[in-house]
């Protein structure tokens, strides 16, 4: 674990190297908050992530979403899934669905996809497989403008936990 | 090479497979743009994605510019481009420098990146060895507001010339 201060005497490519992937295959959002470290704390830099992600345009915030894996979909199963995504999806139990589950998944994933034009995104290391599947459903109903920003606020949890793997929280806030 | 209309009917996983890296490690931006099919074009396609790096705000831009890699830089060295850099840059001839033009390329690099906070993007395969180290000085001693529309421009070069090797140019405009 690296604390605040090493983070901010990182190099670009250094800082890309291990930042690169906290928002999924997205190193463009890293590398936009480089220039505003020093960050004071690890909450610094989560905000400063969060409000670049905010200051997108609809279709950027829809092109991140779309970077994202299917839930247990294609990727898992061959293996081309990023390393983060793996450990995340395995943890949430979704390496070992029994057959309804995984068929259930499979066609509510699809239906989300075709009804919002972007995959299925949920933090799945704060949920188990009952839960993803429970909520996929209500999500289906809402709204397009709805599910937008909820879709996104579940990609922030997702880079706020893998933010927290690399570096030590503090309570200098 | 693919016609626009193959291009419209791919999927999503298939699209950011084949379309991925047109904007160097920046899948969100052929991704933002995927809801905007079917292109009546190829250059309908290439304005698609213009307007969306357009209309990013400056911080996600530099973003953007960030996840270019060093012209003759370190990855170069140690063979981690992606294809597509590693192709343009040897068709600039950056893989068989002479030691003054790489130690001249070395220090101008190094002083861009610390005047502008990213690395000097050029579109390679629109200039040579030579014209690269002159473009690079001359770009040095702009203001910084005046520099960063101009990188983004070389962005969008480097993504039209990538599209083009692997969609077919129209003329149905």
């Amino acid at each position: 674990m690296m604390d605040i201060s090493e983070v901010n005497s990182l190099s670009l490519e250094d800082f890309l190297e291990i930042f690169g992937n906290v928002v999924e295959k997205c190193p463009f959002v890293p590398a936009a908050v480089w220039s505003a470290r020093p960050f004071a704390t690890l909450a610094d830099m989560e905000a400063n992530i969060a409000e670049l992600i905010d200051s997108l345009p609809t279709a950027g915030k829809a092109g991140i979403l779309r970077c994202h894996p299917d839930l247990a979909g294609r990727d898992l199963q061959s293996g081309t899934l990023t390393v983060e995504s793996e450990q995340e999806q395995a943890a949430a139990g979704l390496r070992s669905l029994e057959p309804t589950d995984a068929t259930s998944l499979r066609r509510l994933n699809l239906q989300y996809k075709e009804r919002f034009g972007y995959p299925f995104v949920i933090c799945a290391r704060l949920n188990d497989r009952a839960a993803i599947l429970r909520q996929l459903a209500e999500r289906l109903a809402n709204e397009l403008q709805r599910e937008l920003p909820l879709a996104i606020e579940e990609v922030k949890k997702i880079c706020c936990l893998r933010l927290r793997r690399i570096v030590a929280s503090d309570s200098k806030l």
